[in-house]
């Protein structure tokens, strides 16, 4: 059964972009090292540490379908159509775009809800994972009881300000573990969201 | 020289007590083990895995001072004149209090600022580390560029409200490290401040 996963680069002080949505201070581990670590893009190949290159390669081939937000889709002009884990990418949004230019790419616009988007990921991710990547859904996420585990890449730098990865949550939600591979420049932290009482 | 360090308790989304400075959710790792760690009062024995224990007690053998506000300082009732780490403190306050019930105790009560409270506390501390032990002076002291380190106890949960551990942040302020120490119900992060460019 696939796990609901949520991950991204975070300060220490719990931003995922500054104020104008630049991630520069936040995406510097991916250039780290000098283990390559090839995505399904030609703009996208990450030089890391060894212990981030396994990280990643591993989330990698345990990630089945991506959930995402018409934010973050329209941030990135929908990752031109190929999203970097090569994997289908269920976007949530009110209205599908009118003119998006890649109609054959495996985007779904999800227009029915969190949890039908979700549910379609699962489907198409069978034994995978599915990664949650915005930080709106995955608010909404662990607010409605849909996330399985949280994956930070917890990064040496207080921002001061900007987008928030946890932010309008309703409840103390608890976490067990974590996992954690120390990468240079970022400390990996895998957590699970705890069930029940 | 002693280093001036901050250390705190963190909720993974960044905060160090709930909304009503309640620390329960972020305590716990003090009592997760049975590798006990004396302290200078007799109401606070911590016993913890041996990982924290260790970290705690290099820590408590490094400290030579401690750098308060007056609210951490009004809410603990001036740790009833003996705080745990057996240390003298500075209290930064507007004015000293009028009743305090424990004048022979090692507190002093700064009235001319922050800097002027950190060299004093460098002072006595001598080779020894100053603590920061309330967020808002230690915001300040990262403003000012005055904290040489930060101590993340980074516990699994999301509170989604509360006091944050980083707020009214200036400036992006870049860290190296961090050291890792993995203890049960908490990942014990040593961050240092980056300086220069």
């Amino acid at each position: 059964m696939a796990d609901v996963i949520a991950n991204m680069s975070m300060s220490l002080d719990g931003f995922v972009a500054d104020p104008e949505d630049r991630i520069d201070h936040l995406f510097g581990w991916f250039g780290s090292g000098d283990v390559e670590v090839p995505t399904a893009v030609e703009w996208a190949t990450f030089k890391t540490s060894a212990a981030s290159a396994k990280m990643l390669r591993d989330a990698m081939d345990n990630v089945g379908a991506l959930v995402t937000g018409r934010r973050l889709f329209d941030l990135t002009q929908g990752w031109g159509g190929t999203h970097p884990m090569g994997v289908p990418v269920f976007v949530v949004t009110h209205e599908a775009p009118a003119d998006w230019p890649h109609p054959d790419a495996p985007f779904t616009f999800v227009t029915d809800g969190l949890e039908s988007a979700v549910e379609q990921a699962k489907k198409v991710a069978g034994e995978k994972n599915v990664a949650v990547a915005s930080t709106t859904v995955a608010q909404q996420c662990l607010n409605l009881g849909l996330l399985d585990g949280i994956q930070v890449d917890l990064v040496p730098v207080l921002l001061g300000a900007g987008v928030r990865f946890f932010d309008h949550l309703d409840t103390t939600i608890r976490l067990t573990g974590p996992q954690v591979i120390e990468g240079d420049g970022v400390t990996h932290l895998s957590y699970r969201v705890a069930r029940g009482a």
